[in-house]
């Protein structure tokens, strides 16, 4: 499946590099076509990867993973055709962490709306799903690094067939369907994202960002 | 120790119970002194407890547990003689959720403020201690509850010999010391807060509250 990337930064780099292992073609977006890590990108792909512009990228993908920094996710979306992102699904894996105050960050959109929802407001003909935005995005693509892939990942979206699509994904990643939650509608973004402070606090605290956090009841 | 216990329902109760079950004298306080959920908590713990305003309470607590609505807290702890609070640990397990806008709650201080900071700012002189809030009030007394009690509870607060206080409490609940994550000064209780959104959402799709999270890595 044709993937577009936005997003040339390790959470792209990282993501694309493993959908490329798993067989699909790639295309990573950034604001211009000769963005030099994108070109880094597909340099160490050889062939397996293009670049081109967040449209070019949008016109490419059948699906479409926002990799993007958060508080830049609806501009950089907003530079495709909107036909073609319409009817499509966006994986959306951002965090609309705010650094302009210094640290820690605190969140662009909080509480009583998400980064996740906002997207599909604004682009409402779109599959957005919300995943893989709480934790490192080493572990986003090798589950079994740490507790023999026992641990949790938390899916959102509005369409049940999107979702369906994205846990294949996922489980393609390494996932296994027991540890795959989802928790609802997009709403359920909020939740995910506010989930941020404290991912950064455990991180400050054990100074170790390979962490996860699994569901025990 | 002698310890009071603020607020009247379900967190309260549990809290308090364990502490009597633990030997300590609780005095459970709330707005009126003839309040009647803490009436029937006084009668079922037949002589150990007793009630009274949360002045009462206050004077008579070496150390307080704020298990008050986390959207009345201040106002509950602003009821109590400030001198009957300075040099205490103010233990605060509440989260400040408004339920005003119907269901989900959002939170009413969130992002750059928490409530532990802003009751740790209200009252200077007193060592605010957040923890306990990530979870069911009956796995903060009886973490052995699930998972052989291997799941995590969190510190947090300025002052470390009264963190070190409240670990020896937590760990005469059940917990152990291992599973104790002491995250910072009180600003890490925004992590904690903002982490009821995605714990409302776990419940709403396990349809069970008695979960917690353990970090794995």
């Amino acid at each position: 499946m044709k993937i577009a990337v936005f997003g040339t930064g390790m959470v792209g780099d990282t993501i694309g590099s493993k959908l490329i292992e798993l067989g699909h073609p790639v295309m990573m977006g950034s604001r211009t076509a000769d963005n030099e890590k994108a070109k880094a990108f597909v340099a160490k792909h050889n062939g397996k990867a293009s670049v081109g512009t967040f449209a070019d990228a949008a016109a490419f993908g059948e699906i479409i993973f926002n990799c993007t920094a958060g508080v830049g996710s609806i501009d950089a979306l907003k530079m495709a055709v909107e036909k073609d992102l319409n009817g499509k699904i966006i994986v959306d894996i951002a965090n609309p962490l705010d650094f302009s105050k210094g640290m820690p960050p605190s969140l662009a959109i909080v509480n009583t709306n998400s980064l996740g929802e906002e997207i599909q407001k604004t682009f409402p003909q779109t599959k957005v799903v919300k995943t893989l935005n709480t934790m490192w995005c080493g572990l986003m693509v090798n589950p079994l690094m740490i507790n023999g892939g026992d641990h949790n990942v938390f899916v959102s979206g509005n369409d049940a067939s999107a979702k369906e699509e994205v846990k294949e994904i996922l489980k393609s990643f390494g996932w296994n369907d027991k540890n795959i939650l989802d928790l609802g509608d997009i709403t359920k973004a909020r939740g995910t994202e506010m989930y941020l402070p404290i991912w950064l606090s455990i991180y400050g605290a054990t100074n170790n960002g390979a962490f996860n956090i699994k569901i025990v009841s």
